[in-house]
């Protein structure tokens, strides 16, 4: 029996030598049924190309003739367009090795269909190509300038919004029951829980995310994974694996609360909290403290990784990091999510 | 006698249901005078409805009957537009109900015409609808999808720049003697005095905002006010009352200086430095050094609200966080100012 | 002999009362040849002057018979267009006095033709007029109500991306080998070398820049330059002169590190690191730790302005800043700069 991994139909931009700059995939699937994978196998040596108008036209009535009608006429729709259609197939979840490929994968992520790390993006920022994102669509840096002379020639005014391997989810998802501010801070390939606010000081890459419901003002680094009810206050970081994090793959649980410019280099279980302008790493060495205030203690934070209830601060009169038990955190983000 | 609070004549967008998504106030009116107000009372039922041309046409002879030319000519303009035209009417500075009457209050701060917390905002949060940003204007978050279907057949692109309650200010005003580097760091309901820079780190929530002139290269959070010649550092924060702040509206005073990822938990009078990086929240223990450098005595930040002169900064020798007499501030703040 | 400093041929848009707003100069050129220096030195006083179709075609005409076809082509395109064209000659390297000067100053830089520093910039802030940056192109902010109202009442939405002096380095040049993740943070005037990344959290300001490969998170302020093979954490701060680094001009040598979060008020050497969260001024007293972590003395961080090989931390156990031999600087650049 034959069972995909994934697949969509979709439509993309081609620079002027035929490859692709990106796709578009409306509607993606995760695990078509038995039949639709059947059917779509046929296609296998055609994912990732362009399609012509007569295998448009084959695909269609294979897919009316199995009763995929949601399937065909988004094929239909999509073939009135400008852009060229493509289907991209994914027999198994291992790293895309085509254009098409990694923005289907990407768009799992942002349509919930999958949450970070459980798509492999092996490769991907190798397969990724740079692109000019502008008021006019998809461009290819090297031929950005003459679109540009091009413009204004004709009176119009190109904008370039960004000039980068991933675009803005929001020109391609549209998340139910999310805010983001500022779009230009959220890349294809983030996943955004339902109930998730991303602040304009807000940022989520690629393969990285939250739960939902939770409220976005600091930086969610590729990878990082945020948990229900947490919230990362303005300006705050969390240490990418690329970025002096090492190996230790950054996440934070349930109900906690990431201080205003804080930042985080360990993971955290749940309802931890970290001081505004506080940032832990893995080798912070800590004062643990008891409930009564005495010292018990001196640990390198990274001993604490996972670790549920722990309020970190940085006592202002000695200037030791310290840790105790936390008591405030719940409190805090109930009325936080109150304005969700 | 009749006295309107404030009213708006302008024109808006509507989903396909008919809800409004927003709606544009070009010259929005404090307390208009008492024949005004007594002519608009008469159009109170209707306001916050769309106008058909019939009731436009009336309200255009009333206003011409009364020598509201300007007025008139305003509703004339706008009726030739694609736009639904509409009245808002406040008869009273009450927390706003319907749509249109929340974008006047926030527009009648982004003019100018009230500063932050002079106008009831109870309320607005529920009352805003979450919106799409386009570049072809307002769009329903669930009708988003199908627009961007439509505009790739269209071989147009749909440039969606936000995806939340609050536009960015400079999609409906142009306040005067004003820089904003960026745009989407300034929400509509921001009050920028003359003089204002935001540069590109810089952000403005609504119901918030400055004196001017002011170098905001840090974020005010909703609900805080600075005064005129106070600087905010780049990446600097301003802790809003729901994000850690507790019930302490935060608030600097003139000729401050918050220093480059510095933060403020607490209000500050007039004249003060926060060293860069350093975050004082409300419960910081602070060491008070004399004029000669000799401590006088510890308080908790919070205890020092409202007081002017002052520099926190913290030892780097012990780690302490100390507060003496600011000598610096002024110099500073006059060589930034000759730039704004 | 005529040697001329630089020159561009390009077009601009100008407002209502025919004031330059802005000129754009596709092929900038530093140092042209002695031969079409002579030429063009008799174009002087026309040079930040609207040409007229007569002057262009006389220009054109000359450019050729002097075998300067692509000069003459440029030129010949540019007329096809709707913008003002503009010829700007720079006899020697001076502050800008006309705003196409600023514009080719700013584009020089871009280009990649002169490094920050290396072109005089004196007075351009008073030369550059502010302006609004539209979907529509360069506005005069008191033409802009206006503007939008003719934009709502044709049914089009104007989206005002900056409200400044300088426009996004995209709009005007692609340089080669960089990203640029989110375009509205990098100023016209930058100096982006090959191999530069600059993310979501970047910023780069006019005279500023670096020399690439460099992977840019945090804030280059005006005047500051970065080595190859540096990397700015994500929220770091590099010090402006006008904000508090006083006369000291800030810089980055090779192979540094500046972390999440951190700040850097003096210039670096190559191979220094600053610890994620730590904000170094020229005042901050500093412990310096031997190779067996004794301390051998305290110094104010200015006094190790320029040294190599420095490694910045606070302990984390008693507040103290310290500065020790930096030894894994190096092997993390490694690891970052496989993604550029």
């Amino acid at each position: 029996m034959t069972q995909l991994y994934a697949y969509g139909i979709g439509t993309g931009t081609q620079n002027a030598q035929g490859k692709w700059l990106e796709a578009w995939f409306p509607q993606p699937c995760l695990q078509p049924d038995a039949k639709l994978s059947s059917l779509l196998s046929q296609w296998l040596a055609l994912s990732g190309q362009p399609l012509s108008a007569d295998q448009v036209a084959k695909l269609a009535d294979q897919l009316g003739d199995h009763s995929y009608h949601a399937e065909r006429q988004l094929l239909e729709n999509l073939s009135q367009g400008e852009g060229t259609l493509v289907l991209s197939i994914l027999p198994e979840n291992v790293g895309p090795t085509d254009v098409p490929a990694a923005y289907l994968k990407l768009q799992l992520l942002s349509h919930r269909l999958v949450r970070p790390h459980q798509t492999d993006l092996t490769g991907i920022f190798a397969c990724l190509p740079n692109v000019a994102w502008t008021s006019e669509g998809a461009v290819d840096p090297t031929e950005l300038e003459q679109r540009i002379m091009n413009a204004r020639a004709q009176g119009r005014t190109l904008v370039v919004h960004s000039l980068d391997k991933f675009p803005r989810l929001t020109d391609y998802v549209a998340p139910s029951g999310v805010r983001i501010a500022d779009a230009s801070r959220v890349r294809l390939g983030a996943y955004l829980g339902e109930g998730t606010t991303v602040m304009h000081e807000g940022f989520i890459n690629y393969n990285a995310g939250c739960e939902g419901p939770n409220m976005v003002e600091g930086r969610i680094s590729a990878g990082v994974f945020v948990g229900a009810g947490s919230d990362l206050g303005g300006g705050s970081s969390t240490m990418g694996t690329l970025s002096g994090g090492g190996n230790i793959v950054i996440s934070v649980g349930r109900e906690c609360l990431l201080g205003a410019n804080a930042g985080l280099g360990i993971p955290l279980g749940d309802r931890c909290t970290v001081e505004a302008g506080l940032y832990i790493t893995a080798g912070t060495k800590v004062r643990l403290l008891d409930d009564s205030g005495q010292e018990v203690g001196i640990v390198k934070a990274g001993s604490l990784a996972g670790e549920s209830g722990l309020l970190f601060r940085r006592n202002s009169l000695t200037g030791a990091v310290e840790c105790l038990a936390n008591r405030s955190a719940i409190e805090l983000n109930h009325a936080l999510h109150a304005h969700n």
